[in-house]
């Protein structure tokens, strides 16, 4: 593992929060869970594993968790996204925040619409980029996956202008037995974020559940 | 092999087009080389393969080739084409036209920089697509790997708002030893637009030269 991490997951109690959770307690890191209510939070966090001799997970709201985090992780639908980088644009100060938020517009999840901004990393970036350290990834792994205890067959694409930012995400990927690729600049988090709805579109037309995507032609 | 088509290839000269160009050929599929200027699209095509019992491949120049094409590919560079498909327009009437050009903007080819349409396909779909049956695919594959002959580790991503159409390419796709992945609307090519720049970035990030995209948890 790299070495133990606060890690603040706002939006922590959906699906894709407490997947990542649950992997990041298992690993070791200091979890804490965000959450619209500390009491909810503190709920979701009291459920997570507890890795043999690693910190047990706490609960807070999503302004307290993005406070006491080292890194802090975004997971909230779309539609809360910019308000949330409204509400912790003042405590982030220096810190990896990771985006994984995609800019899914229903009822049409399964069409690529990107925000005018380019994607959702972007839109952060623009909001939060001169103070935190912005860094998209996870938008391509189904919650689902990350739930149940099995390897899983996608990559993490991550992209960030701050590259050693990149670099610490690609770690923490690791320590949940997924492979990030480093994907460059925060630009091309458009690709990740257009993906997640080919997937999804694929899913349903292939009649499967877990379409990911993979890259091929690394060494190693 | 899917059904014989004459397969016209616009700007069939280049590294991508004569990829494509000599699997097809090799597949016994009628080629049609085009290029600028036809005694060039000749040369080119006299080069090609000839499949055992198949037809010879044969050269024009582009609008000719469109003309003659049951399947019209465009690989010009992205600066031809619009151009191109203003030219074309008049003699794809209820063809099928692949776009396989990415949108990239030089110098900065691994920073994605979608058009204001979304991708080179939704440019060409708003151009043609009252006459011609607009299908994107080829954004992610490497020219150098088509011209090889061994197996090539990368899904095509097929989209297109015909849905037969996109049937019809996923075979010309097998047909050449490759996976096409039906990946949904025209406006889903801004995905695989996008993943370009990422690979080209990969590329010289991991020092590697085929990086390429699967698609993973398809049942087959």
């Amino acid at each position: 593992m790299t070495e133990q991490k606060k890690i603040a997951i706002l939006g922590g109690t959906g699906a894709l929060g407490s997947g990542l959770a649950k992997r990041w307690a298992k690993a070791g890191h200091q979890v804490i869970v965000g959450s619209r209510t500390a009491d909810k939070a503190q709920e979701a966090a009291n459920a997570l594993p507890v890795a043999s001799g690693g910190p047990k997970a706490q609960g807070a709201t999503n302004l307290d968790a993005a406070r006491q985090g080292d890194i802090v992780v975004l997971t909230v639908p779309f539609s809360n996204h910019n308000a949330l980088l409204e509400e912790i644009r003042d405590v982030v100060q220096g810190k990896i925040v990771i985006d994984a938020v995609v800019p899914l517009v229903p009822p049409k999840v399964a069409v690529v619409q990107l925000p005018a901004e380019g994607s959702a990393g972007m839109i952060a970036h623009k909001m939060i980029g001169d103070k935190a350290r912005v860094v998209a990834a996870f938008q391509n792994v189904g919650a689902a996956k990350l739930q149940a205890d099995e390897p899983i067959a996608c990559d993490i694409l991550v992209t960030s202008d701050d590259q050693e930012a990149r670099k610490v995400v690609i770690g923490l990927i690791q320590d949940i037995g997924m492979r990030g690729v480093d994907a460059g600049p925060i630009a091309n988090s458009a690709a990740a974020d257009a993906m997640t709805s080919l997937l999804i579109g694929i899913n349903k037309r292939y009649k499967v559940d877990c379409a990911g995507i993979q890259i091929t032609g690394l060494a190693g």
